[in-house]
C-alpha cells in the first residue's frame, strides 16, 4: 500500500528532535560566537548543563560527537607509561581499549559477556591488586547491548584511590539513568546532543569533577582540540577556544530549558517507564530480552525469533511502517534490534511501534497474537502510571 | 505519571502538518507578493490543485477559512428573487441555509438525520418538481457526522439543468473520497488549507467550471473579497486581487508537490484505510458508529458508551496522551468523539491513539479487553494492505 509513511527514529542515537528547541536557531542564524549575545547563551547553557549532568562539577563542551569527549578523557588525564582499567561488556567499553592503544597506554581490562553488566567485583579487586592505575573506565550504559552498569559501586570503590580518576561514558545513561557524580565519585562524565537531550548530533560534553582537574594538571599526553584545561579557562567566560557550533548550542539551550520545566528526574522516569513497558511486551511476544540482567532504560535490546535474521524485521519495520530501529553492532548484528527509549519519546510513541512490529513479525513467519504485545504494554502502563 | 506527553493532532482540521512544506516558508520570508518569483509559485499552486482537485476547471484561491469560499459560491451565483436547493444532514449542511438566509436567498432543503447521508432521491424529486433553482449545495463529506454524500448521483441529475449549479463543499472530501467534477458536473467545489492538504489554515479553495462561470456572469448578488471573476483574471496572470497568503502559499505549492508525488489516489486510499480500520477497531471496543451507513472515510465518529460523556474521553487523551480528538458539535456534542483520518497520518497514527483509547475508556469505568481494538485495526490491515 503506497500510502503515508511517516519516518520515525526508535534508534539509540540520533533520537526524535525537540522541535521547539529546533526552531529557536532558526531566528539565530546571524548570531556570532564572539558577542555578549552569544556568551550569555553560552554561560546559561553551561549551567543547564550541570543541573542535567546533576552535578556541581564544570561541564565543558566540545564541537564534536562523543567520542571526541572520550578521547579528551583519556588524552588529559594520563602520562606515557602510566596505566588505566577498563571495564567493557560490548563495543562501547572496547571503544575505551582502541583510545588507550591509539595513545600507547596499557590498559588493564574487566571483560564481561555480551548481554550483562561489566563484573564490578572483578574491577575492585583489580584496582586493588594490579594497580596504580591514573584511570578507570567505564560506560553508565552500554549501548550496544541495552546494560546498565553499577557505576555507583564502582564510583564508591575508586574514591578510596587519590590518584585515581573515574571517567564514565553517559553518553546514552545521562537523562535515561540515575546518575550523581558527586555523590557517587563519577569523576569525568562525558554526554553528546542527538541522545536523551532531544537535539542533532555535534555536541559533546563532560563534567569534570576537581579530583580530575587535578590529575589533569599532570597529565602530559598530547592534546590540542580537546584540551580541557583550555576549555574551562574560555567557558567560564562564556567562550571557546575553537568556534563553537552555534546552531546547535541555542538548540541546546532550549531543549535544556525543556529539560529542567519536565524536571530531569521525570525524564528518567519516562526512559524507565518506557523501557519497563517494553520489555514487558517483548516478553509477551514470546521475544527473548538480550540484557537478561541489568537492562538499560535507554534502551532495549530484543532477540530476532530462532531463524530469524533482526535485519529483516528492522527493514520491514522501515519499509513498511517508516520506523527505524537499531541493529546489533558487530558479532551481535542480525541477532538482536534494538527499541530507544531516550529522549523525546512517550507511551503512545511506543505502542504504536509494537503494534507495527508484531504486524512484521506475523509478515516475517513468526507466530504472534495480534495486539498481545501492546496489550502487555498497556497493563504495564495501568500497574505503574497513574 | 508527568513524563513526556507530545501533543498529536487526531482532529478533522487542524490536521498534522507536513513539515517540509511548513519548513519551505521559512527561506521565502522576504517574498514579495507582486513579483516574478512569486507569480510562478502562484502558476504552479494553481496547476498543481487543478491535479489535487481532479479536475481540468479554474481553481482558485482565496486568503480566508473555507467558509469564505462557501459565501463566494453563494454570492457570486445567485440573483435576488432566486432559489437554491439545500441538502443537509449536519452542521455543515446548515451551514448553506445560514448564508442563503444571510442573503436573503430562500433555500429549499432536503435534511436528513445526522448519522446518515443526505437523501439524494429527495432532492432529485424537488429539482424536479419544485424548481427552478439556481445552485443546489451539499456537502462532499459531512465532518460533523462523518458521513459521506453521494455527489456523484446529485451531479448527474444536476446535468440535466443548464441554469443550475452543483456547489459541493468538499473542505474534509477533497484527498479523502473519490471525486471527478468534471465527470460528475461538480459546478463548484469548496477547499480549505487545514485539511487532507497537510498546511495550516488560512486559504480556501474554490473550483469553478465553465457551466458556472455562465451563470457567475449573470449573478447580482453583491460581493467584493469574494469576487470569483475579479481573481480568475488575476490568478490567471500568478496574481490575486487582494494580498495573498505568501507563506500559505509556499507551504501549499510544497505540499501539493508532496501529494502529487504520493499519488491523489494513494492519499485517497490511505483515508479509506485508516477510516476502514478505524471502524474495525471501535466495533471490536463495543462502540457504536455514529454513522450507520455510508460513513466518510475524511473522519470516524464513534458513540461514547451508554453514560459516558464523550467530553470525558476526550479530555483523558489529551490529558494523559496528549491525543487531540474532536467532540461531536451542537446536539451531537458529549455523545460522539471524531477521530480524523485526512491528510499527514499514517497507520502507526491509528495504532497508537487506539492503544491510548482502550487505556482511556478502561479509566474510564468502561469494560474493554486492552489491545482488542489495536488487533483488530491491526487484522484489518493484514487483510487490506499488500
Amino acid at each position: 500500500m503506497p500510502g503515508i509513511i511517516k519516518e520515525r527514529l526508535f534508534t539509540p542515537g540520533p533520537t526524535p528532535l525537540l522541535m521547539e528547541a529546533q526552531a529557536r536557531t532558526l531566528t539565530a542564524a546571524n548570531v556570532h560566537h564572539r558577542t555578549e549575545a552569544f556568551r550569555r547563551i553560552m554561560a546559561e547553557t553551561l549551567e543547564l548543563l550541570k543541573y542535567y549532568f546533576n552535578t556541581k562539577n564544570d561541564v565543558l563542551v566540545f564541537a564534536s560527537s562523543g567520542t571526541g569527549a572520550m578521547e579528551g578523557a583519556v588524552s588529559n588525564l594520563i602520562s606515557p607509561g602510566e596505566r588505566i582499567l577498563v571495564g567493557t561488556a560490548g563495543k562501547f567499553g572496547e571503544r575505551w581499549l582502541g583510545l588507550a592503544e591509539a595513545y600507547g597506554i596499557e590498559a588493564v581490562k574487566v571483560e564481561s559477556p555480551y548481554g550483562g553488566p561489566v563484573d564490578i567485583e572483578a574491577m575492585k579487586q583489580k584496582l586493588a591488586s594490579e594497580g596504580p592505575f591514573r584511570a578507570v573506565y567505564i560506560q553508565a550504559t552500554e549501548t550496544s547491548t541495552a546494560v546498565m552498569n553499577d557505576v555507583q559501586s564502582l564510583g564508591e570503590a575508586v574514591k578510596n584511590y587519590p590518584a585515581t580518576c573515574l571517567v564514565v561514558d553517559a553518553i546514552t545513561g545521562l537523562g535515561t539513568t540515575d546518575l550523581r557524580p558527586d555523590e557517587w565519585g563519577l569523576d569525568i562524565v562525558i554526554g553528546g546532543s542527538q541522545k536523551a537531550v532531544m537535539i542533532p548530533p555535534g555536541l559533546a560534553f563532560a563534567s569534570i569533577s576537581e579530583k580530575a582537574w587535578g590529575l589533569i594538571a599532570q597529565a602530559k599526553l598530547p592534546r590540542y582540540y580537546f584540551d580541557f584545561a583550555k576549555e574551562r579557562k574560555n567557558q567560564a567566560k562564556g567562550e571557546t577556544a575553537y568556534t563553537p557550533a552555534t546552531t546547535l548550542i541555542i538548540s541546546l539551550h532550549a531543549a535544556l530549558e525543556y529539560i529542567k520545566q519536565l524536571g530531569r528526574e521525570n525524564l528518567i522516569a519516562n526512559a524507565a517507564l518506557l523501557a519497563s513497558l517494553t520489555r514487558e511486551a517483548a516478553q509477551a511476544l514470546g521475544l527473548r530480552l538480550f540484557a537478561a540482567r541489568s537492562p538499560a532504560n535507554a534502551a532495549t535490546a530484543v532477540c530476532a525469533p530462532e531463524g530469524m535474521d533482526s535485519g529483516a524485521i528492522i527493514k520491514e519495520l522501515r519499509n513498511r511502517f517508516g520506523a527505524i530501529v537499531a541493529n546489533g553492532q558487530g558479532s551481535m548484528k542480525g541477532k538482536i534490534f534494538r527499541l530507544a527509549h531516550l529522549g523525546y519519546y512517550d507511551v503512545v510513541d511506543l505502542f504504536a511501534v509494537l503494534a507495527a512490529l508484531e504486524i512484521v513479525l506475523l509478515k516475517l513467519g513468526y507466530k504472534v497474537e495480534l495486539g498481545s504485545g501492546v496489550r502487555a504494554a498497556q497493563e504495564a502502563y495501568m500497574h505503574q502510571a497513574v
